[in-house]
């Protein structure tokens, strides 16, 4: 088995590290991650400089890695189609220090390195670990493991899908099981901190309090908040396809004669 | 009416200030775009450092604008949250030089202006010139204030909702009509250019050739080729619902004891 990992707190991050570690017992692992932390650059590829790939090693270990000056999604592309010759067959985002969840996962640099798999039509997923805290990654990176080994052998995941999983901040005992989810609602109030600097500018800080708006226990927010690890499964298109009808009674030829 | 405008190709672009203009003609318009072409920049949002808010004109006008040094995401939120006192109605993100299609638009920063209009409960529109050819954006302007009215009069948009419009590069008379559409399969091939700069060290551009795997009509990218204005409805829930039953089938309690 081979595996790609990524993430977008950096190829220096713990979390990465305890991931590879971890996954390496399943077969062989190619690391690919961001020079340095790239988060909440959502699905951002870059197009205007040219991508540098560095081999360092994982922090306080002999385990190489590729480093590249670009996004999770950059290192995806090219961990498959430049700096590896054998077929990969999962790819693993993460272990993010913070919750991914709801309508956040579209800021989400951890998801978008598993959606950019996906569009290859590997199968994929991101993990995150819901705190900022100081918090241990070992038990998340078991889990990923058993799951990348359940992907593995069921091999039923549809081409173009991923899972977003969420593992709560909690002993493993406290864990309360696993729970198949969809993305819940988030909203934030307070957006921006408006301040004014030291020559009496105005500049905007993005703050925000969130406010999950989704009690199902359906929703991810929800299975965090009562201690479960949550598993969405998420595709890559946008497409609304249940208001393409309504639509479509528009007479928007009105439109056309008017422009 | 008051309309919230963005783009992705900057505040300087010419397909910001014709569409701007143009969309005048309906009422208020505050313009809040990026200082530089940020194009490819997904849906990112400035976390780490300051954003800053600059008035300006638009090129060749006594039309005034607000300059973020951000993303079009970042516009979206400050102009709703900071900028304006007045409720925002509606939210048009382009002209966009260059077609956004398929899979593409979780790349665009153009889409991702309108998607997190979306977010926020307010109605949206991207609108993209599918040509990167110097090439008049009149057209495409007048036919985005016509549906900015079909849908500001109509009001049935479900809230959630943002719609991706693309217009061929065509004189007029040539373009064939509006097409009602779903994001069509676009995959790259050639994906990189790998170099060796003068100093003998490896890098790597993104390049790549397009590969339309779709010839469905319904799908956008073979509407734009057929001639026609494609007009996809987006939402910004990539759960993968119906895969959710299956996934529950699977014994991830298996998993939880491994971990």
């Amino acid at each position: 088995m081979h595996i790609l990992v990524t993430n977008d707190d950096g190829v220096h991050a713990e979390g990465i590290r305890v991931l590879a570690l971890e996954l390496e017992k399943l077969g062989t692992v190619t690391v690919v991650a961001p020079d340095r932390e790239r988060s909440a650059t959502g699905h951002a590829i870059t197009m205007h400089h040219p991508l540098r790939v560095e081999e360092v090693r994982l922090a306080g270990t002999e385990r190489g890695a590729y480093m590249v000056n670009g996004t999770p999604s950059d290192c995806v592309k090219l961990g498959i189609e430049a700096l590896t010759t054998e077929r990969v067959d999962l790819v693993v985002s993460g272990i993010n220090r913070g919750p991914n969840l709801g309508t956040d996962v579209l800021y989400s640099g951890t998801v978008s390195g598993a959606l950019e798999a996906a569009i290859s039509g590997l199968p994929a997923f991101a993990i995150s670990l819901a705190t900022y805290e100081e918090w241990p990654y070992e038990y998340a990176a078991r889990f990923a493991r058993a799951l990348a080994e359940e992907i593995l052998q069921r091999r039923d995941l549809p081409p173009g899908t991923l899972l977003n999983v969420n593992v709560p901040c909690l002993e493993p005992s406290e864990i309360s099981g696993v729970r198949i989810t969809r993305l819940g609602l988030r909203r934030y109030k307070k957006v921006f901190d408006q301040r004014i600097d030291p020559r009496g500018k105005t500049y905007y800080w993005l703050a925000g309090e969130v406010v999950d708006l989704d009690d199902d226990p359906d929703a991810d927010t929800t299975a965090i908040r009562n201690n479960y690890i949550s598993i969405t499964p998420l595709h890559f298109d946008l497409t609304q396809h249940g208001l393409i009808p309504r639509l479509k009674e528009w007479d928007l030829t009105r439109c056309l004669a008017l422009s």
